[in-house]
Parts: structure tokens; C-alpha cells; sequence
């Protein structure tokens, strides 16, 4: 199986959002990240990269709105 | 292996653009591709969204300025 750990930067280190997700979609509050056991978690940010082979995606926080 | 085929979203059909990537990366003009055997291109879009189980990801293009 191919899915990968999903990781939200925050102050420029990375933090373990969720695991084994399967899909990644936009949603209007962020993005949508599903995982293979179809369970589902919206985060405020967008895919800032990814290392497939690491198994990585690494998503970059919306920051607040001041 | 876990790497996956690139498309780009044009006028919301997808058109392959990278087989076997591993990495997708920020670059200053879009989105900097990396496959497994160390090819690179660089493309003028955004990560929209990943479907890692199909070994799919989607760019969406950025539109031309005018």
C-alpha cells in the first residue's frame, strides 16, 4: 500500500497530523485528508510538498487572519 | 515502491505530465517534480490534491496573467 503520513509545518518543523492517508482534496476551510481506513480530518493549510518514497506529505498552515 | 504519476489539471481534464515521481517541491515559478531516477521538471501550477492508493497526483495549473 501506498499511503503516506501527513504532516501540518508549524514554526517551520513539521507535526504528525494523521497516518496512512489515502486522498487529499481541497475543501473550503483547507484541505480534506482521508485515510485508507476512510476516516477524515480538515486542516487549515494547503500540500506544501511531498516525499512519496518517505511516504510524506507535508501540508503548510494557513496562518490566522489578525 | 511508492512513487506516483504526475497530471496537470487544464480546463479540468488531467493530462500526464511525470511518471514516477517522488517528490513534489515549492519553487519560485510552481512546482518542482522530482522522479525517482533524479529527472526534475518544473511546472507553473499548485498541488490540488493526491490519490495515493492510485499513485495519482493532480497540479492545478496557474492561470496566465493577462
Amino acid at each position: 500500500m501506498c499511503e503516506a503520513s501527513a504532516y501540518i509545518i508549524k514554526d517551520g518543523k513539521p507535526e504528525l497530523i494523521m497516518d496512512s492517508v489515502d486522498k487529499a482534496e481541497p475543501d473550503e476551510n483547507g484541505i480534506r485528508l482521508i485515510s485508507i481506513f476512510g476516516e477524515q480530518k480538515i486542516i487549515k493549510g494547503s500540500i506544501h510538498s511531498l516525499s512519496l518514497v518517505d511516504h510524506k506529505i507535508f501540508i503548510q498552515e494557513t496562518p490566522e487572519a489578525h
